[in-house]
């Protein structure tokens, strides 16, 4: 089902900036029953996201009322919130005074394998680059073209994420995921100032790192440090944390703070405990 | 008014991934008479964004048809095309055969002062970057948010383009315009290979200089060679040619080139005779 600006409905005016230009923000919630997990979390970043493009911060009130009411007691599923600049006058001039619309959308829980928190993915170098943008990096903006080109790199089921770098050749992130990665026994996620999505489940990792005892650092990943890397795992709202198997042709090895890792974002609430390593 | 799959619509799913993703082409058309003008050039250009993206290659009698239908008798206006991916399964990933989504629209054209075509422009230097990436750079695709950032840096209704330059320093193009200079006597237009869209009309003048007698080569513009600018001008398929009076801080002499070249695209039926520089 979908909710736009409030009102069940199915239809989006043709005339909307989100569909001429991608001229707006979504987020992306795991919902447990009923509830979408993180909501400060994400409602800050799009609040972020208004204040880059210059979108009015939205009402957190009619956000949550709607929310509610898109979720509607679900008890596993996923939400959408799309919000984009509206309906304006014609061409890339934004309206000074925009009028954004909202969109609520349900979605079924992806029926992923155990076995790919319990084991561990496989995951894939793309051929397809991120774009260094400093005013676009970061923010979960609706141009996601990069995106969609290197997720079409492959059909092989058995292949779960496909890593991404920058035009310079910076290892920057999954086509869905934020990537994590020790080298020399030391965590570290690749730093996002020029590309990639600052994930939830990234910045829950970064932010409690005083609680859950890993010190992680944000820092470039060069393409020449991936030999050595020893374990990696990629988060996102939806699946939390996965633990890496294989990257590109190297084997990795289980590590156990993944296990830690995931049992802190439960603890925190940010992913249900269903997707915790089992 | 707009047709949505051939259908008379103001509707469009909340689902299609031209609004989820950006995952879609564009193309806007100037229409005289009833007529989009441009029309195998501008399809010329979708094939090949529908190659560089994966979808399937629309079928030209419909889109003809709509296209006519769209149009109905319009004497003078703008007609857009905005081909999406369609609605597909959640995430990134397109589907392996997608069910494109066909928009046609019109409106009114815009009351631009004939001076723009008479006198020229003011253009000015977007701080906003361009983005480099050579899968995407040269299609008109729906990812505009570098586009609508950089228009929303002024809003001086005397400044009447903005410059952008890729995250190199490299000037691409105006906002909604290809940009053409004259240094030391000779025509250039930046090359689009990492950043930009091919206009219509800049491939026309590159591809009509045997025709019009004006040498045009494609070359990386450096941010260093502006001052050395002496004629300037920029065009689209709406305005065709706007010769540049006024770039940044220079005044540009009137260049009798311009005339030239707007009476040739005129013969050449790709802009109406009323947008050459009288």
């Amino acid at each position: 089902m979908s909710l736009v600006n409030g009102a069940d409905s199915q239809c989006i005016s043709p005339e909307d900036r989100g569909l001429l230009y991608g001229d707006g923000l979504f987020e992306t919630f795991a919902v447990r029953d009923g509830t979408p997990l993180a909501w400060d979390r994400h409602l800050r970043r799009l609040a972020h996201g208004c204040g880059r493009l210059g979108l009015p911060q939205p009402d957190a009130e009619t956000l949550r009322r709607e929310a509610a009411a898109a979720c509607n007691g679900l008890p596993r599923g996923i939400l959408r919130l799309t919000l984009t600049r509206g309906i304006g006058s014609r061409g890339y001039r934004p309206d000074p005074e925009p009028v954004a619309t909202r969109i609520f959308s349900t979605h079924a829980w992806p029926d992923y394998p155990p076995d790919l928190w319990r084991v561990g993915i496989n995951l894939r170098f793309c051929d397809t680059p991120l774009s260094r943008h400093p005013g676009l990096a970061g923010i979960k903006h609706l141009n996601r073209l990069e995106q969609v080109l290197a997720r079409a790199e492959w059909d092989d089921p058995e292949v779960h994420e496909g890593l991404q770098s920058d035009t310079r050749g910076r290892v920057v992130s999954g086509t869905m995921s934020n990537l994590f990665v020790k080298i020399a026994g030391r965590w570290s996620t690749p730093n996002l100032d020029q590309s990639g999505v600052t994930g939830i489940i990234r910045q829950s990792l970064l932010d409690g790192q005083a609680a859950h005892g890993i010190p992680i650092a944000e820092q470039t990943l060069e393409r020449s440090a991936v030999p050595r890397v020893q374990a990696a795992f990629v988060t996102n709202s939806v699946i939390g944390i996965w633990p890496v198997r294989r990257l590109g042709a190297q084997e990795l090895d289980p590590d156990d703070d993944c296990r830690r890792l995931a049992r802190y974002l439960a603890a925190q609430g940010v992913v249900a405990p269903g997707e915790i390593a089992a």
